[in-house]
């Protein structure tokens, strides 16, 4: 999610200056009570679409908001007992409410020896500092629990590098250039507080892991008893120590640099041409033989990071979960990230907790609110939660609903998610008033926003698919659960911000969002009203409202590409895509025979274990396209259509990065193998899905 | 399953003479039409096992070991149309029945070059010949379809070895020792086919494979387009060319060694002192100088094996599957394997397909009948076939029902299974009369020949546990489905054979069987009743007859072995099994409190939805007990209470595998680190298996 240019410190033969990417993230609430409708019930989500309140969840912000909540501090622990006290009130509760904690090795700048960079001058003296805090420009950017800016997980070390040195980087410095972040803006007069965008202080934090989870205990919860790898033997961590800047003190060091003008697509809005260095330039504001000098004291510590989980009962299936979840941590204040999802779900179960409790409604499945801990620093708590009950969840788990930042913006709603989810967020968003002038239904809104031409469906708003970005990775990518990710976010044809502009700094406060974000909280109420119309059509229909003919589009996309762009380059090496033809077309027929049963036994009266038949088959489908062995490589990640591509064939992700890597290698070489490996991984899969969806007597 | 001698040809430093093992196997068959009882129906059970009859069991076995079949041979695709045949039958036949084919590398000998064993003089002439093929005492040992004895997968080769040579093994000669299979008797006299025992020209075939599956496509299911492995990079098979040979023939090589006296337990019944070479004795039957002289001409070939399946649908839960299964392929007649199993389970699904073709009764839940292909080699159309519905059967087989060999002998059941199993075959068995004299169930005779005592329950028959002897291993290992082997066997105060002693040879006939192993059939009836019972029983009754808390006694045995013999050896490397405790307690606690649920459940009249939601738990608890990342080394095994074990403690495999690679190694070892490793993994599977058992709604 988060793209940010880095400044290299130079040890050797050459400097470093290029884009680096960041983890990046995102976050929801939601409530539930005792009588039991055969069907989703229009009256009831007529009454919660209606009881949302904008200024509820603005309240809920602006206490979630209050202080800095960084993970495992004692603000995070108090909003642990504030969700417990929520989901437990007696008038608007859940049916429970249980917190639980993961020991987990995290990341943290230390309070004694704050991270430093300097330049130092040829007699060894100090003669320019980068600022270690950010200005305090609202009176929220000081005091002891706003962390100093860093880069989790970056080794300590002090690096001092003279540019001209001839081997190797031995630190890095990552600043956000304004063209990337502030449409170029930068001055004080343009930033923060006098508008969205991110003041010359601003320093975006940040995890520098490469994976996901608590890096001590890949494929186990991190209880106390499990086994722990090694420090020796973590992977994943920066190799070298780094250091987020700001970016007006990013043009002190980069406005000065000599050397090569670096490319085009590598110049920004400094105000100055960058260049690649070695060296300042002798005219600029350092002496030539200047170092830059950082010093990064990160300390590992193990802490404990709590989830919190409320559970409203279903009234006849109670072994289904429809899982919502929402991240708790920040870095700082938070209040776009995650509070903002966290505010929507805290209204979202008060108003289902309060039907609940009145006795007017309980669903017909479970739903499971969750509020993880430590997702900054690698979606830490949900990953551990999902290897604690990876059997369970994987059984009986019918969808996750993840919403991290809810408002990026206030323009549209944006989705994510796989295939199946489609159809339950169009039905539901078609019923919604979109906020904003116009009296344009939500799914109306987002279609001007975000569109494509369906060949099944004609113009159809288009969904982006799940990378890693948020808490639901390791739902779809390591159980095979249907997941969606949902936000309101930017008309880009106002802004070109990566993200929206105080991404992970001091800025990202309760003011930043009630005066620039969502004034008015709107936006906040749409998410929040989308979000309850998903949980209540999947926690009460009858039959699930996944419509697993949708993943055909994907699959023919995918196929036509492959056809397409690598056919004949396989066909050199007298590899078939004719099985995958096949496969495609058999899961085709399939899942629209199955769609036409449901759709034959809906006009009639099913009875319940005929629709919760169909149901497993629907709630099912997801985990066939897992398997363990596809991309061993690849830690959590073994959906075989979603996992990371680096090919760049948009196909099949491990047809596509086998064949870039098998391209320049000679026939026969075990590169080729695996190209027909990764082939006839897909093929089983697509096969096994098919048969998942024949009628159940079938083999 | 299977025990030889082996006798190796020494190309250096010394001869090679010592134990083998070499795979072994099993197999049984089964019907079922058109009335849904709420309950196991007592009445149907009478009816079934009043019409399981001996004398048809006797007609089946006839008619399939007729000639031999050979997996992949025209018998064996004969016998595909056969079951067919039966299974399609509009009076007796089941609702479907498909075959299905996957391309799987078998290895046979070769037709035009037979594999050869000679002694060659001094001068290089040939001085002796084992026999090429068995003795023809019977009529059936000669002709084109009885296999030459090979060991399968054996590479092709002929290494001459003269025993005094220096270095390394060139080649294996197998043989079974009269003190291992004939209880010492070994002249033609005393031997089939005048007793059971195996003639002197009697050799065992077998596949000397390491792993099950098709050996190219692992974790890939053998349809044409998959990818395979090329040969190079196949692990697994015999290093050396490898030939069994008769004891016959054996003696005379063995017996006229020189060199050291072998070790005593190394002494067998050829009536001769072993010794270890290296080469013949001077005063013997060969020249000193005299050489032995193997020529293996195996072929591995991609054949086309068929598996059958049968279904009975299932009336009220077609989406959950009782699945029983034998192989139908042989070595060569197979009249005892896998024939006895073949012949009951046609017998059982006449009985059950007459029922369901008059409409009589229909299963409440699907009955899946399987006829597996190229077992003898490695279990392979039972693994493909996993393969191929990995998901699709994990979700819904409810049990895996294996009967190979059904009759061994006819003293007492045997059963292998895994620990809920033991109810439903404890409640089938009280109600079933045993064969032979007296008036005993077939329980109160198993409990003579094998019993335990439980601390729960007193003394009972003791079930074996699961190891890779036949096509229940990818069922339990691979896929976590609770399963059972089946079979009458012998009294081993009257025989130390170990096994029917022409297991795998060509005397395994029909005649053999009716002479000498089940006169009148009594025993493979015993097997059909017990075997229809259960499919009964798990098909049939509202509540599944699985008791999960009968796991409780292996955990315990299993933490109390760990804590006598490993404890204080783990302490010192301050390692604790108290999270092993706590877990144990924890899965005693939730499997108990599941069982009393059912059981307050079952005296009222529980809704159809909440006996599924049951059911579910029931069914997937084995499930929870996978870890694919467990065991990385092992090939399907993921098991965490079942893979195999090499430590000497009878604790978890894999807690014990781990501390006996510790064991020598210092302190803070990798060794050390596994330990720990393993012990994290058993216990997040038995909290896992305690979540799934806990009231749906708790998480």
């Amino acid at each position: 999610m988060q793209w940010t240019k880095v400044l290299g410190l130079g040890l050797g033969a050459a400097a470093f200056l290029g884009l680096g990417i960041i983890l990046g993230h995102f976050a929801i609430p939601k409530e539930a009570s005792v009588s039991a409708p055969q069907d989703l019930d229009l009256q009831i989500l007529e009454t919660v679409m209606g009881q949302l309140s904008a200024s509820r969840i603005r309240d809920n912000l602006r206490e979630l908001s209050r202080d800095p909540h960084l993970a495992t501090s004692p603000r995070d622990e108090d909003l642990v007992q504030l969700l417990l006290q929520r989901w437990r009130d007696p008038e608007s509760g859940l049916d429970s409410a249980e917190a639980s904690k993961y020991e987990v090795l995290l990341s943290f700048p230390s309070q004694e020896q704050p991270n430093l960079v300097h330049v130092v001058g040829p007699t060894g003296d100090i003669i320019y500092s980068c600022r270690q805090t950010e200005e305090n420009l609202t009176g929220e950017q000081g005091g002891p629990d706003v962390v100093q800016p860093y880069a989790a997980y970056a080794p300590p070390g002090t690096p001092q590098a003279v540019n001209a040195a001839k081997h190797g980087v031995a630190g890095v410095l990552v600043y956000t250039d304004p063209a990337d972040i502030n449409d170029g803006l930068s001055s004080p007069s343009e930033t923060f507080p006098n508008s969205w965008y991110l003041p010359p202080s601003g320093v975006e934090r940040g995890s520098y892991y490469e994976y996901f989870g608590d890096p001590l205990t890949p494929y186990l919860p991190a209880i106390p008893s499990s086994f722990r790898l090694d420090l020796a033997n973590v992977s994943g961590f920066p190799p070298i120590p780094t250091q987020p800047i700001g970016f007006q003190d990013a043009r002190d060091l980069l406005c000065n640099l000599s050397g090569t003008l670096a490319p085009t697509t590598w110049q920004g809005a400094l105000g100055c041409s960058y260049r690649l260095g070695p060296g300042f330039r002798p005219d600029g504001g350092f002496p030539a033989d200047s170092q830059v000098n950082v010093s990064v004291h990160n300390r590992l510590e193990l802490r404990n990071s709590s989830n919190v989980l409320g559970i409203i009962r279903g009234a006849v299936e109670p072994d289904r979960y429809v899982l919502y979840g929402n991240h708790r941590d920040s870095w700082v204040h938070g209040a776009v990230d995650p509070s903002s999802g966290t505010a929507v779900l805290l209204e979202l179960s008060r108003v289902l907790g309060t039907l609940l409790k009145k006795g007017t409604w309980r669903p017909r499945r479970s739903i499971v609110f969750a509020s993880w801990g430590a997702e900054e620093f690698g979606l830490i708590g949900s990953t551990e939660f999902t290897e604690e009950f990876f059997n369970k969840l994987q059984e009986r788990t019918v969808t996750y609903i993840n919403v991290d930042i809810s408002v990026f913006a206030n323009a549209t709603l944006r989705v994510q998610g796989t295939p199946p989810v489609q159809s339950v967020v169009f039905s539901a968003t078609k019923e919604i008033r979109s906020p904003g002038p116009g009296d344009l239904s939500i799914y109306d809104n987002w279609i001007r926003y975000f569109n494509r031409s369906s060949p099944v469906y004609g113009l159809v708003p288009s969904l982006g698919s799940l990378g890693a970005g948020s808490d639901y990775a390791p739902f779809i990518h390591f159980l095979g659960i249907s997941s969606m990710d949902l936000a309101y976010t930017y008309d880009r044809s106002k802004t070109s911000a990566r993200i929206y502009p105080t991404y992970h700094t001091a800025f990202d406060t309760f003011d930043y969002v009630d005066k620039f974000l969502d004034p008015g909280f709107s936006s906040h109420q749409a998410v929040a009203q989308t979000a309850g119309s998903v949980i209540l059509r999947l926690s009460d229909s009858f039959f699930l409202p996944l419509n697993v003919s949708d993943y055909s589009e994907t699959l023919r996309s995918f196929l036509q590409a492959a056809q397409q762009e690598l056919e004949a380059l396989l066909e050199q090496h007298s590899i078939s895509l004719g099985p995958l033809v096949t496969a495609v077309e058999k899961f085709d027929a399939e899942a629209a025979a199955l769609v036409e049963r449901i759709s034959t036994l809906q006009k009639g009266s099913p009875d319940p274990l005929q629709v919760r038949m169909l149901n497993d088959q629907l709630m099912l489908l997801e985990r066939t396209f897992l398997n363990p062995r596809a991309f061993p490589e690849e830690r959590y990640y073994s959906h075989v259509l979603w996992a990371p591509r680096t090919g760049s064939v948009a196909t099949f992700p491990g047809l596509s990065n086998a064949c870039s890597r098998a391209r320049d290698t000679a026939p026969g070489s075990e590169a080729w193998a695996e190209v027909q490996r990764q082939i006839s991984i897909v093929v089983m899969a697509l096969e096994g899905a098919a048969a998942t969806l024949r009628p159940v007597a079938d083999l």
